[in-house]
């Protein structure tokens, strides 16, 4: 799954205004957006008023003493997807989209997101809030410098602030006389009341052994390991984001959307490990299995979530070096430590060491690619057959996929919400169907699919594109060359610890010789039954060196405005290369098993190595897939595959380098026949 | 040319010591080290005595009552080659590497730097000196902490910090009760002396009008139009980089090695151009040149070099604003401009416009290679016919190519140490040979020229690798991998504004793909008779990103340590591409004119696209140097030129890929004639 929070690094910035732009109105149910600017002001239906609570608010910014407040779009735990009692920005604005940050001072309001969403936010917020078509830090520092008076304070919830992020701020408005004040108490909560949804409360439950790559005590003792190797020899080990805790423990809930997480802190000291979480949401056999009666170093010792600063603060006033991952420390936990008690690295050793997956991990995530691949051929055939009928649409397909996943074993959901895109909207960046919006599937027009699924065992991402009509010869070509792309990529062979940067340009290489390209990266790590966007590995720049073990994404794309969209992503697995000279290089090895749609292959534009590739994966599908479709007696579905599967044969070529080889191995026939 | 200054970033740190190592003693003539366990320590004759100068430092130290003092391999420009007056580091260490900073304190005295290095520093220095085998200044301010009192001093010339190497010297000691302590007199020239090389004086002269793109008044109101439009108004630009000035006023002189430039800094405000530098330089025609017996807007007014730092502190004095490039401006400069009076980026406005060629400085450029082509094709067939007779050494024949080069019109010597070397040499990566320190050619080995020219039109800069003998097949194949890396960069399409970092690994596929690599970066930015290695363009990721216009070098290598060496270098002009389908994009057109070596290439592993480039650019070869040997009457070198450029064909496939192209083609062949 392609997504910009993540795709669109800065230099691509451009890139994503041209290819994709904001959603187009006819898409989005007609541009019903706001006028401020007549008198009385103009107001969709979708507007949510917010008088009442942005006047509540500012008596609680007097009460503070603060001429601003900001109100940013994140959790204390940077998740990706946020819980809805988490959406502050979201309730007091009326603009629910997830990018996006509020400040509100005494007199105004106003609000800052990317092109994405300036459409969204003219529908949905009143006439209350300034919309300010910019990003990062320094804008909104510029206007708060002008709206609020010299020896004003700005005050922030400190758990709502990355460090990163909160030195910006900090750095922005030194010198200004403007100052900036960590607030504890979060005041739109205070306003928001008991109206703000529960914070959730489900079981938390440790997985089966069968699941996990490693227990609990071996992944705390290689932690350990590591602090004990370290230079600064750090005595404890703090774990903000969820994935970490969830990760170390082996435990799993739901209070995420999409990612099986549960709302924790965990600090594993040399002589003890205590997790900050709600302590009655385990049950006995949850708290026998962590060991939790004791207080011996490998007993794990459940603290309330809400004691975390405290805690931490406590903590670091013993002689102690506490180990955070920058990248996940929030600056609220960030100012209790003193300086010199910190060793800090971008990512936690868990973030580090979750990121290469053991040989059992390996196999787990296999395995759930190969019964996701199954939920997604039902699909894919079932398609074939509905679609011509005029009775599918984007919305009720996604549905049905992730019906389907949810009928494999060991599920637990999507992964993501399910992108069901046809023609014209496959182009949008962020395009998902709803019930009441979303267009019919059609055999004159492409079709994208981007889905995956939780299971026990894997996290899975695929997108296919398809037609099943009769494409124009630009949708072939570009299909062909976001394949070449994909192909070029995931066979490339490279040295260990080179970064995803330094070679994502290959995913490129085909479509840029035609004057095309995509404005998303190329993709992302995936967990085990964690986060579909698993961070640090990927393409980006600031993500890590690839090493053996690793698990991304590779996913080009092509995006026609106003026409289709084509993204062909498989997971791939970070694998010895065995080069022709010995050295250390890496390659990947693609464990997503869906065919591409042979329908859409330009096979001329195939060298014989891609062809060559392309057949030995389909030869892979038919081994991994295959039986398991006759295992469980699906049989349309098993011819389905062969007949995709079958191997691609070269064409006529019709380029003039393709003319060239020919001449060059007629030429080399002819001197072999003398 | 590879240096390591900008080929080994930190990523390939690993890969420099790997790949290419410190120089073999076999090379170096003798491991003849010193011993400063033994009693009396063992010194070989190499080494320099510097009791003395050491005393009389420590002595200067005293009465600055400074604990520490910091001695950089740096000069006051940021200069890639510096003068003999500014190789203090060199001078009071007698270790004469080009990188390697030197700290001495009352009591020890320490030279850090690379591994480049490490025998040479044994060679050159007494045991006056420690070798820390480590750079940066993290391992510096460790070991300060630990040789200096609480409270102690460090004292530093500002002149020779750039603003980074400053911050992070100051960072590291940040409340550690250690100050730095600048002092613009530097301590060793005053324990240099007379002794001290004099600084040059030789004329600054003025390029004729048919050498320069613009005149500098073009070139004045250019970047007045820039400061007009920056967004922070500043009212002045300050140059301290050499080559800034140059390009500026179209001025040249020789005070550096191979770079034509003369000890400046340029002040330009928007009423004013304030010129440092020696005014008994300029003749009265040059004075003129600049119309410096005024002070309006137009006017260049010659102050004094040394006054340089007093004259910014005054004119900061003003409301005003100045404008530079950090990565150029040293702290000396920098600490006397306000904070808020400076208006920063990493390269002022002149480093981001020279970046790009106007369409006359493009001929200019091209012509100069053109001519380049004719010497070292010269080079090359005079090697044919004497290697063989076994009378030349790598020395000799460097000789013979700056005497080659210095023969061609306009003319102004090398741009870098001819790299000369000959089987093994070839693999180290800093080689230069000398009159008694020298390897002969043969028709056994294989060997490195790269080289390249000063000319009034332009700087050159090239590599190629030859064989007059058999090679081995291991030689060709990477050989001709390394060929394949030059093409498939060179022959890239990649949207405008592409940073280089995203596309250098096309130039590696092909090694990679059989596990083979290069330590060092893929090519670097040059000028029009200005640096051979011109920031800001290049394959680094401190590169800007690429715009028509730009030149850059391609230079893929492979290293067989003890064995061989293979680079192949060529400069290349950013150009746009035609695309298929219409967008921004740009591609490299190769202005560097010599055949790549027949004798090396193993066509087989060719693909026809490749062999379609090649054949191609043979064809401009001649096109554009084969008329320019005949109106030389250089018609030996015509035929040379000829047979070398001979349109190559393809010879039977040896490897499987290459046969199912066979099987692919035939089969459409066969479906052709029916």
């Amino acid at each position: 799954m392609a997504r910009a929070h993540w795709g669109c690094c800065p230099w691509l910035v451009l890139l994503c205004a041209c290819a994709w732009g904001h959603p187009k109105p006819a898409d989005l149910g007609g541009q019903d957006v706001r006028n401020c600017s007549t008198n009385p002001p103009y107001l969709p239906v979708t507007v949510v008023n917010t008088t009442v609570s942005l006047s509540a608010l500012r008596q609680q910014m007097h009460t503070q003493n603060l001429s601003a407040y900001i109100i940013p779009d994140t959790d204390a735990h940077m998740n990706e997807y946020i819980g809805q009692h988490d959406e502050r920005r979201a309730w007091i604005t009326g603009f629910t989209g997830s990018a996006g940050t509020a400040v509100v001072t005494m007199k105004k309001a106003a609000v800052w997101t990317d092109s994405r969403y300036w459409t969204q936010a003219e529908r949905q917020m009143d006439c209350n809030w300034e919309l300010h078509k910019e990003v990062g830090t320094t804008p909104i520092v510029t206007w708060l410098l002008t709206e609020i008076p010299a020896g004003g304070c700005v005050g922030f919830d400190p758990f709502l602030l990355s460090i990163d992020t909160w030195e910006s701020y900090n750095l922005a408005l030194q010198g200004s006389n403007r100052q900036l004040v960590s607030i504890t108490t979060n005041l739109v909560d205070l306003v928001w009341g008991s109206e703000r949804p529960p914070v959730p409360n489900q079981p938390i439950y440790a997985l089966q052994e069968a699941f996990t790559g490693s227990t609990w005590q071996e992944k705390v003792s290689g932690v350990r390991s590591q602090m004990q190797k370290h230079q600064k020899a750090p005595t404890a080990v703090l774990l903000s984001a969820l994935e970490e805790t969830a990760w170390l423990f082996n435990l799993r809930a739901s209070d995420i959307p999409y990612n099986p997480f549960f709302y924790s802190y965990t600090l594993l000291t040399d002589s003890s490990i205590r997790l900050f979480a709600n302590k009655s949401r385990f049950s006995s056999e949850t708290l026998n299995y962590l060991n939790s009666s004791c207080t011996g170093p490998m007993c794990v010792q459940i603290e309330d979530y809400s004691q975390v600063r405290d805690s931490i603060q406590a903590y670091a006033l013993g002689d102690v070096r506490i180990w955070i991952g920058t990248s996940y420390t929030m600056y609220g936990i960030y100012e209790v430590i003193p300086k010199e008690k910190l060793v800090t690295d971008t990512y936690s050793p868990v973030m580090m060491t979750k990121a290469v997956k053991n040989s059992k991990e390996q196999a787990l995530l296999k395995a759930s690619h190969v019964r996701d691949a199954v939920a997604v051929i039902r699909y894919l055939v079932w398609l074939e057959k509905n679609v011509p009928k005029g009775t599918v649409d984007e919305f009720s397909g996604a549905e049905l996929v992730d019906k389907f996943r949810g009928e494999e074993q060991f599920s637990s959901g999507p992964s993501f919400e399910t992108i069901s895109a046809s023609g014209l909207n496959a182009a949008l960046a962020h395009y998902s169907p709803t019930k009441e919006l979303n267009r019919k599937l059609s055999s004159d027009e492409m079709y994208l699919l981007d889905s995956g699924g939780q299971y026990w065992d894997g996290t899975t991402d695929i997108t296919r594109t398809v037609h099943w009509g009769t494409p124009s010869a630009f949708q072939k070509e570009a299909y062909t060359r976001v394949l070449i792309g994909n192909i070029d990529l995931s066979r490339l062979i490279f040295p260990a610890a080179t970064s995803g940067r330094m070679v994502e340009a290959f995913a490129r290489r085909a479509l840029w010789d035609a004057g095309l390209n995509y404005g998303h990266g190329t993709g992302h790590g995936i967990g085990n039954f964690l986060c579909v966007h698993e961070w640090p590995v990927g393409f980006q720049s600031n993500n890590i060196a690839m090493a053996k073990g690793m698990f991304t994404s590779i996913e080009p794309g092509y995006y026609k405005d106003g026409e289709f969209g084509i993204r062909l992503e498989d997971v791939a697995l970070v694998v010895e290369a065995k080069t022709k000279y010995p050295g250390s290089y890496l390659t990947f090895e693609v464990v997503s098993f869906v065919p591409y749609d042979r329908n859409l292959i330009d096979v001329s534009l195939l060298s014989p190595e891609h062809l060559q590739y392309l057949n030995r994966y389909y030869q892979t599908i038919r081994e991994k897939v295959g039986p398991e479709l006759q295992r469980r007696q699906l049989l349309e579905e098993f011819k389905w595959l062969q007949q995709h599967t079958e191997p691609l044969a070269a064409r006529a070529p019709d380029t003039a380098s393709w003319a060239s080889v020919l001449v060059v191995s007629t030429f080399a026939i002819l001197s072999w026949s003398v």
